[in-house]
């Protein structure tokens, strides 16, 4: 057996970069694929690897993959980023961007910082839970946060619940209702934040069940989602399902975005332009933390995001005169 | 041995689906995947699969694919499309596109005509050719149209050429000096339509010369491109390459554009809003007939705006009461 030495890609305090990418999941790893083929020295630091990846079990909608386990689609873009030549330094969870003259300093929640003439921020968006018994356990295999990313693997299913009263619940029993037999929709008001018209589409589809003033307080089942226990105006009940939607909302990281000085839209995400660029120069940002498509985050949306910040970093980066033949 | 039916996709004269997608490349694919999990009755109509992927032989920048052939990438987005539901009709030339009422009338160059409740156009865009002795019998393998898509595949190569003088052939030469020995910049004039500050970045790396008021003749070579032939104020030269970069613009279908009463920006690209819509309600673009990210074409940039082209469709028929429930 021979010695196999722990090629962990270490991370200089103070180290310096062309271009830092903050974030780990599709669109940051993407932006690494192609800020290797611009020859800018960079790095991708991230608390883990996989965003919005980790939360489910398998993919079929990313182009090019007809169905793929999440985690080996995961390992596919980090090989890709790491085998273009940028290293992946997890557990490395950013708390702070400062500009500094022409220098952005990057300063981790470990105390270590670093140092970038562009950063590209890919930092996801934390999907809301509902925080009850069974949901981490089943979560990504049979309780999904994300209807049309995973509405189709349910083809075929007696019955599913999905939670939530704005457009992406409604949007999620909608695209349901053609999948499986039956479609609980649990609401903890009787009103909704959602568009009139995807309420009253919701409320013409014969398997569609609206719960209302209801709220789901434990998810059961064995191997599998079995059912949910709802409690509502007369009492606590059980409906038989074979999964849960959790549509209550996302939350982007809003108080590294308001340290770091970046607008966002009215939710909290990173408002940017056509290039991804940001209101602050150097700063681009991409996947789920912006605000370009908000209500549809797909795997190749993200990816798409980080290609195309990637190109526009590097384009910064040529026109400052910060990178290239003028150094 | 047995018999084996052939299985190619028919289509019925005045066919009527929820939606049409008109173009095989990566855009129309995708979008293909997409429209399927909306459960919407679509059919994809092109004159040929894979777009831009028949320019080139290898892809190496779709994220999650580290390096794979050009033609494999087309059969595994072709593939995902076709196993999600949707036909993919060869051989159908769209030339123009009617709004009838509620619906689209879209005909073909054969005659053929079908009906859609929206249109996804993905048509792409042509690259312009030199047009001499050579440049089709090396094309996507020595001379290629992307040089952000195919210049890091030279990486260590001797020499190149570029061939252009707008921005696209000016970032063309900029990034290739770092992935080759030498570079040459062929242009037919002495001025640059390219932003100066790209011009004087290029003249500025050691690796670089300009050859101006010069034109490409000939690209020569055996089993591989060798060199170029060059005729310029002195007369012909043969400059030794490895490759040839054609940067020198590209041309959408602005005819059928025109025809069918869509908006463009000033080159001729289809005007869309965040969300892939055009000036006409039900009909989506995407991909290289855009004008999202011009000057950035990528596979995995066009597969998201596909993406996003159907879920915005999809949101037009269920808001119009055209699928669903209410019909």
């Amino acid at each position: 057996m021979s010695l196999r030495i722990s090629r962990k890609p270490k991370l200089e305090k103070g180290e310096r970069f062309d271009l830092v990418i903050v974030g780990g999941g599709p669109a940051g790893l993407s932006a690494a694929v192609y800020v290797a083929r611009f020859l800018l020295k960079s790095v991708v630091v991230t608390i883990d690897v996989g965003g919005q990846l980790n939360w489910t079990e398998w993919i079929d909608d990313y182009p090019g993959f007809s169905k793929i386990k999440a985690s080996e689609l995961t390992s596919k873009f980090r090989e890709h980023a790491e085998g273009s030549g940028v290293r992946v330094v997890t557990g490395f969870e950013v708390v702070d961007i400062k500009k500094e003259g022409e220098e952005f300093r990057i300063i981790s929640s470990g105390g270590n910082e670093i140092f970038a003439k562009a950063v590209i921020l890919a930092v996801g968006s934390r999907r809301r839970k509902l925080g009850v018994p069974g949901e981490d356990r089943f979560q990504g295999r049979g309780v999904s946060y994300c209807s049309i990313c995973d509405g189709p693997l349910y083809r075929g299913k007696r019955a599913v619940a999905v939670v939530g009263g704005g457009d992406a619940a409604l949007e999620g029993a909608i695209l349901l209702s053609g999948y499986v037999g039956k479609v609980y929709l649990i609401h903890r008001r009787d009103s909704f934040r959602a568009k009139p018209l995807l309420v009253e589409d919701a409320k013409s589809r014969e398997n569609v069940e609206f719960v209302l003033n209801s709220v789901v307080t434990e998810i059961l089942g064995e191997d599998e989602v079995k059912a949910v226990k709802v409690r509502g105006p007369k009492g606590e009940a059980t409906l038989e399902v074979d999964g849960v939607f959790v549509e209550i909302g996302q939350e982007p990281p809003v108080e590294l975005f308001r340290r770091t000085g970046l607008e966002t839209d009215e939710q909290g995400y990173v408002k940017v332009g056509e290039w991804m660029e940001t209101n602050i120069p150097g700063i681009f940002a991409a996947g789920d933390a912006t605000s370009l498509w908000r209500g549809f985050r797909q795997v190749v949306t993200a990816a798409a995001m980080g290609s195309v910040a990637a190109y526009s970093a590097y384009q910064y980066l040529l026109e400052k005169g910060l990178i290239g033949g003028k150094r």
